[in-house]
């Protein structure tokens, strides 16, 4: 395929013209397809269906330390489920407290507490006249939310091949005390899909803020959703991590079964110190008097340990991977050589992210849309919705079928193309 | 029995000893009991055990309106859970949000939402100088921790038979706009298991609140947990009456199935005017994606409707009603006409509340808790665990058997009569 940018201004509006009729052959079929959020699909929650039998009114709802989970307490979680999500999150159980359904209800709730009670002792945020967070970006738009909607300024920190920019990272937590955090999905990146190297992680671990009371919020999210057996990204721990490089406090660790059983009803996990779990644990004692511990055991029954986790997500992948393959493929079939965008090609996780030309990501999501395909809204992955060069947009291939992807897919690149040419066709007229 | 008001100081000191005999028994006998939480004996937690055979791998796990339970969304629960819980809650299911497992965390967020962002646009408490809650006394333990916790000053307001002293709530709430809230348990009130009547919840609805963003916390969590079926008490339905009273958005309520199903496992929620949802909700879509449906489902699928519930709640009662009568009967029997203690006899909840001579509750507790029986810290009930006259103590007698409860009853009444022995000897002896 010839570039668009080495066209004539008559081949670029002949293309266009043969690409618009194409389009608006799309708009006849009134496709309704959502490519907008990382949701499983139903296929992918069928896997998780056995774990509705594995209690049931003949069995026994204790754990194996007696404790009754039909019952009030335990703050912390049952101990089988600690082990696993132990396993799960790579730390020791001893680190982990178990939550409900949603790791980003516990990372608003850590937002919330710092602002309104501090960090370990720390003066709480809402007294403070400035509060700052790093953001890696294009990142997790749920994070940027929370932040958002606590007054805390976001500063774009770019995610480069081997992770965040690590130059910028350490220079500016180590020269401003109204930093407080940095958002980080550290393995599977979303949307990137790109994990952190080795090295990224041991510079985090090292890091030297200048707040005392400044964590990183470290979103393990993806840390068992492998697509491939034989390509796998492996991520260095960072709890262990930090303990060797002495800032043992540093980080907190969040992972849950979301992704694993069902979205909306799996367990949430907090991996941290010590010193930080009982920080956490005298406010979580105030708000609840214990988790669902049903709902572990149930987790807990269903796959006994880590390896029936690990049979569970090669299925997933079995479902994800030809999603994912069939992205890839349409775009280099569509789009390969014409240099009018990139996209990632992840090993894991739940998305892929595509570069437009500058200036072109708004409108090709428009044009999308009112062709019947929802992608998550250009730009969603910067804080405030901001992108400052309006070329991201966000993948989400789990949640269609294989025969809606190839559809929606390549309206997608159809759109890509339109919106590029016009870009090329301005240029050519100006 | 002779009253210890009138006994000459020899009878005292002989009864003294003859009881501080009966009291070394009870310690040889190395008693473990609990009667210090609301917590439901593992009989009644049998009752729900059905609840873990309705949902299956074969069946399906989609709402009447199509929703798939098992994946993200629907921030406010699924149709079939808001209409069971508005049956509950005697509310029209468009008022309801469904949370989980936890009506006090719900709470808890309620406040601290109000603290870091206001309620309907007014100024966050955190940025305000002082923020009071009025407290009815005895109360929940942990309403008070909750607002301690937060820093907010709690003022003591008795509770009456007719439920708290009106006359006094009205005329703090309309003289100051720094008192933002009351915690109220309107029904079976914790401790004391009186409820309001109708006279107290339609000056609650007509309150006229010197600050706008004031809402009463209507906490109905013993609202279908009667005792008997033909004394049942009822309580005016608050949102109704509010919004009769032109006072629409004052009131909050909260209710839970805790204490229906699975105290660790059940789904809460909370009613409010359209006004109140949506301040509600702006927060709530922030920290989290949505609820656990399947619960919810779950719930559902096991009562059917409130006619399920209501047969369900029989069942409780049958357990409950014996363990309440025995702590009565025993009261009764070593107590009645001594003058020295008085105590509630309530158609519902999980509480009988007692109050001793002034200044003997806590050594009361510590006796019992020498000889084996754990009661709930003496001032829990009160704000700062302040008992001011030192004479409540609150008796959760659902836990334990019927046995241990007539010996745990029966050695409760030894340490009373012990404490207020030791007090008429001082004074005969002073």
């Amino acid at each position: 395929m010839k570039k668009y940018s080495e066209m004539t201004k008559e081949e670029l509006k002949e293309e266009y013209g043969v690409l618009r009729k194409q389009y608006k052959e799309f708009q006849y079929k009134a496709l309704s397809l959502d490519m907008s959020r990382g949701k499983p699909s139903p296929e992918q929650l069928d896997l998780s269906m056995g774990m509705m039998d594995v209690l049931n009114s003949q069995g026994d709802l204790s754990c194996e330390d007696g404790i009754d989970c039909r019952n009030y307490g335990d703050l912390e979680g049952i101990p089988e489920a600690k082990e696993l999500l132990g396993d799960i999150m790579e730390v020791n159980p001893n680190n982990i407290i178990i939550f409900g359904n949603s790791s980003l209800n516990v990372m608003y709730d850590f937002i919330s507490r710092s602002y309104t009670h501090g960090v370990m002792g720390s003066k709480p945020w809402c007294q403070l006249p400035e509060v700052k967070f790093l953001c890696v970006v294009p990142g997790y738009d749920r994070h940027f939310k929370i932040t958002e909607y606590f007054g805390i300024k976001m500063i774009n920190v770019p995610m480069l091949e081997t992770g965040p920019d690590m130059d910028m990272v350490e220079s500016l937590v180590s020269a401003d005390e109204s930093i407080k955090g940095i958002w980080c999905v550290p393995k599977y990146s979303n949307p990137t899909g790109n994990s952190y190297d080795d090295e990224t992680v041991r510079r985090f671990a090292r890091l030297k803020p200048a707040a005392p009371d400044f964590r990183i919020y470290w979103d393990n999210a993806y840390t068992v959703h492998h697509l491939y057996d034989h390509h796998q990204d492996h991520l260095i721990e960072i709890l262990a991590e930090c303990k060797r490089a002495g800032n043992p406090d540093l980080v907190y660790k969040f992972a849950s079964t979301s992704k694993i059983t069902f979205s909306g009803s799996g367990i949430a996990a907090c991996a941290a110190s010590l010193n930080n779990l009982e920080d956490i644990k005298g406010q979580l004692a105030i708000q609840t008097i214990g988790p669902d511990k049903v709902n572990q055991l149930r987790h807990v029954r269903f796959f006994g340990d880590i390896h029936g986790v690990v049979e569970h997500m090669r299925k997933h992948a079995d479902i994800l991977r030809p999603k994912f393959e069939t992205v890839e493929d349409i775009f280099e079939r569509e789009l390969g050589g014409l240099e009018i965008g990139t996209w990632t090609k992840p090993n894991g996780g739940y998305f892929i992210s595509f570069d437009s030309l500058p200036g072109c990501a708004k409108e090709i999501v428009a044009m999308a849309k009112k062709a019947g395909v929802k992608l998550t809204p250009a730009g969603a992955a910067f804080p405030y919705g901001k992108d400052p060069q309006d070329t991201n947009i966000r993948i989400a291939p789990s949640y269609p079928s294989l025969q809606e992807i190839e559809m929606a897919a390549s309206l997608f690149t159809l759109c890509v193309k339109l919106v590029s040419l016009k870009k090329f066709i301005e240029k050519a007229e100006a």
